[in-house]
């Protein structure tokens, strides 16, 4: 509807809302900077050039980007509530969101998608929200719920939903297997995010013939060209456990700039804490080489046009007044940001009030640790000739298959000796009683247990240690806490961590997780860990459709062979 | 919905419907070639690789490209039925045409609209129809039809309505007027053309508050950038009249390559007949130094992303399968086109047989030249001490203003030596009896008379002459044509066109109507006309939206002040 007050404002006849002055305006169109006044009015960019505004701030000295896009990531990494993500990120310059609530809706179903959509459509920034497609993720493991393309569907129109999220069940697509290609059916026109590491060739042709537009498993740049070339669209993910950022980075040329976008897909606590979230990105590719200009188009309209989300992505007349005020674009540090308009952040802080999170009753959500009877001798290994051992690699979160003769009764000092640790995944959301139990190596814990409801993608139960009364105490303490992360040494809770919202989210803010989860490294670090991101590392090794072998509630999975394999070899 | 049968075909399990074989396959998006086959079933490319196929067809030769994308055009330029323009252009490689029936519905209203959706669905191209935004085109002239939004909006549903079309009635919208901006709320989320000639700075972004989304009316560089700079779209038109490639290339670049596509929007039989349609366009930019596949890229993957198309403009699985078989990058000549997997064209004709056109019986269309009350005298110049001049300038549609001292009951002899004609345009739709006259200063006639029932946008009759006698004459003509062209001389008929549809259209085809043109055009030449496309000419003479100085059926108007003017200067 015409506006004649704005339409004049537009027009420099009478004065804007807001002017923000002088300051140097990033055109990610061109990819050049313009030196011009930006107006505001009505939570919109309505003129770019010479104007007077009834209020007016000087920006002679800054750089002004559009909002950040982040095109793909789940909010439950960050283990604390939307709000306090929201906090934490909008100051750092992310304005737009694109969640896959993955996660809690494979502990609390429906009632997970619905907390997320009653939070976050209420913060100040674009909240998107995708349709989990993957819940759960495999019929191999024990999840909270199972979402089939019906019950999906019953929240298709609500405020906030925004498309089908990331298709990992490729197998399935690629197969036709009528549960994953229902859910595409169901959601129709809408956006369809994909997930879909190492398909090439014929299989990626076929997995496409889902409609499938978006990918963020690439890590190297002739994955990423093939999907290019085969219509999608790539997100180059800089996550703090997966990091492909400067892998994929020659993938990106003149000639395809508009088919890349940057997303980050799971970043933990601490790194938000530490580094930021797309600025961090951002920044990093600039230290990598693109130029600034680029790599915030990477991170604005191309992602909006891949995401063909309108009017946000780029400073505009009719585009959203989400603005980021820079210092430069060298140190990259975010002074201001602007969401529709209102100034909401200075300094890295939140300077406007967030509506009160009702946190609601759910059982799904806040009773979610549900173990059927469990002993200590569930964690014992039984006597094998040889045993099949998941290895870790470095920086990675698929796994090598190793086997290992081992004398029986296996004592702690031969585990130690190895590098290896038990592992166990315990079932907690129907109380099966189900235990998974395996052997992983490189994980460096010398002694003790370190127990954690984060489990990708059914966020059971995951349990490492030398043995199996610390194993025991550990997962017990996870239950009392109903959800967390516990560390234990010698019978006794060493350190524990609470992430009562189904299991995965903190109600601390991200500096109270990053600090607590900083503490207890260091205590596991001290126990012998060597991997840099422990209880990440651990999150994902009951994951299995990541290759090549990881564990679940059910046993050990041989991803490359697609079934459960024995612990003992030839057993 | 899961097709198995497709899925393994694209798996290679199974032969593919139709593969063509060894071709180098033009990757859009990466602005490569690549040696793969192409499979395809069920109208679909289904994917890119080593495929064998049921049917197979050798390229080992040949370059493929997608199907080309025309982002505007009007099907009333090329002067004959939409099923006559198919059968001509999609032989030349256009698979997808944008069109805006502004011209028919200025004449005929809904009717007009509806017969070209009724014919334009059913032909084998992507048809995608605009509801055209300014019918009338300005409340300065007499026209055929008032299309409100309401009245638009019973169309808004119907197969093959896109958006709404360019809204050239910039003005209004940056005055805020309600009529334009009610078309603009009534399309909702629909795209939005635009057409917006030497508008910026402020005015420029008060019109993008209107949400519109591309312009093809740039014509130098520095305007294109400023449009792409604020947000839209930028289409480089090069029409029969308008020819902007030349001087636009170069606003194309390494940066902002995405925001830029190709149009024809006008372009008149002979040119299409000589040279052809969007594969002239190709091949004139890379003539002009732009690499070959950016040259396509603009004219296939850009103008579907800018328009919001899915699923044409490239070559890969799951897009449909309209593809172009050219000989090499460098002749460019179209040897094939296959639309939605089955090839329709081969050597520039159609291989198909087309739906047979029902004509209907609509009186708006096919009885649309009902001229009031007129006489001879009506021509006659009236005695002013100067007179108003409309001057024509070298391959542009705008005119220049000048004055001119001419003796009293001018003379032949006197225009003739002054190079000018009489002007006048006739209005044909509601037998209103106006009459506007004028003088033209440029275009070379030395005796007879010219009319032209295309008279841009209201198409009234536009006739140019030296003496009375034979512009009341050829007007006669066009009635008794029911639209068309003639020339006249010494008051005998020496030539004439009959476009029986709506006074715009001819039943004939592109060559027949071509050859007719060229005939005339010939016969008119050596009546002393100068200007090349002499009817194209005429019929932009009557658009009072185009500066400086025009004429409609109402009188003399000047643009650059917005108001009517007498033909007498001081009168």
């Amino acid at each position: 509807m015409v506006n004649d007050k704005i339409l004049k404002m537009a027009k420099g006849e009478i004065p804007a809302e807001l002017v923000l002055k002088h300051g140097r305006i990033v055109d990610v169109f061109n990819e050049r900077l313009i030196r011009e006044d930006i107006a505001i009015a009505d939570g919109k960019i309505i003129g770019i050039g010479d104007y007077e505004g009834i209020k007016e701030i000087d920006f002679e000295e800054n750089i002004i980007a559009p909002g950040f896009i982040d095109g793909h990531l789940h909010f439950e990494s960050a283990m604390v509530r939307v709000d306090e993500f929201a906090a934490w990120i909008i100051p750092r310059g992310t304005t737009t969101v694109f969640a896959d609530p993955h996660e809690i809706a494979n502990v609390a179903g429906l009632d997970g998608i619905k907390y997320f959509l009653d939070r976050g459509t209420e913060l100040p920034w674009n909240f998107n929200l995708m349709l989990p497609s993957c819940v759960p993720a495999t019929a191999n493991e024990t999840s909270g719920a199972v979402l089939t393309a019906d019950k999906l569907e019953k929240l298709k129109e609500a405020e906030g939903i925004f498309g089908l999220g990331e298709v990992m069940d490729f197998v399935g697509v690629i197969k036709g297997d009528n549960k994953i290609w229902d859910k595409i059916d169901m959601i129709g026109d809408k956006f369809i995010d994909g997930h879909a590491p190492g398909v090439s060739g014929k299989n990626l042709n076929a997995y496409l013939l889902g409609g499938i537009m978006a990918d963020h498993e690439c890590t190297e740049p002739e994955e990423a060209l093939e999907k290019v070339t085969k219509g999608m669209y790539v997100m180059i993910r800089e996550g703090s456990v997966t990091r492909d950022l400067v892998s994929l980075l020659p993938a990106v040329n003149n000639s395809n700039l508009s088919r890349l976008l940057f997303a980050t897909d799971d970043r933990d606590p601490e790194d938000l804490y530490e580094n930021g979230h797309m600025n961090f990105v951002i920044k990093k590719a600039i230290q990598n080489g693109i130029s600034p200009l680029r790599a915030i188009k990477l991170a604005t309209i191309n992602s909006a046009n891949a995401l063909d989300l309108k009017n946000v992505g780029a400073i505009a007349p009719g585009y959203k007044a989400d603005l980021v005020i820079l210092d430069n674009l060298k140190d990259f540090n975010v002074e201001k940001v602007f969401k529709d308009g209102q100034l909401v952040a200075e300094n890295e802080s939140l300077i406007v009030n967030l509506p009160e999170i009702k946190e609601g009753k759910s059982e799904k959500i806040f009773k979610s640790v549900n173990i059927g009877k469990l002993k200590k001798a569930d964690f014992d290994l039984p006597d094998f000739k040889e045993y099949r051992v998941m290895s870790l690699i470095k920086d990675q979160i698929v796994t090598g298959k190793e086997t290992i003769k081992l004398e029986n009764e296996v004592k702690v000092d031969d585990l130690v000796a190895n590098n290896l640790v038990k592992i166990a995944v315990v079932e907690r959301h129907k109380k099966t009683g189900n235990v998974g139990l395996g052997l992983l190596k490189g994980f460096g814990l010398r002694k003790g247990a370190i127990a954690i409801s984060i489990g990708h993608d059914s966020h059971n139960i995951i349990v490492v240690g030398l043995n199996s009364q610390d194993m025991y105490r550990a997962v017990k303490e996870i239950e009392r806490l109903q959800g967390g992360i516990a560390v234990v040494e010698s019978g006794q809770l060493i350190d524990c961590l609470s992430l009562e919202i189904a299991g995965l989210m903190s109600k601390d803010s991200i500096p109270e997780v990053a600090k607590k989860l900083r503490k207890m490294k260091e205590k596991v670090y001290s126990m012998g860990v060597t991997r840099q991101s422990p209880f990440m590392t651990l999150s994902f090794m009951a994951l299995p459709v990541i290759p090549s072998l990881k564990i679940t509630d059910q046993g050990l999975f041989d991803i490359d062979e697609n079934k459960f394999v024995s612990l003992g070899v030839g057993d």
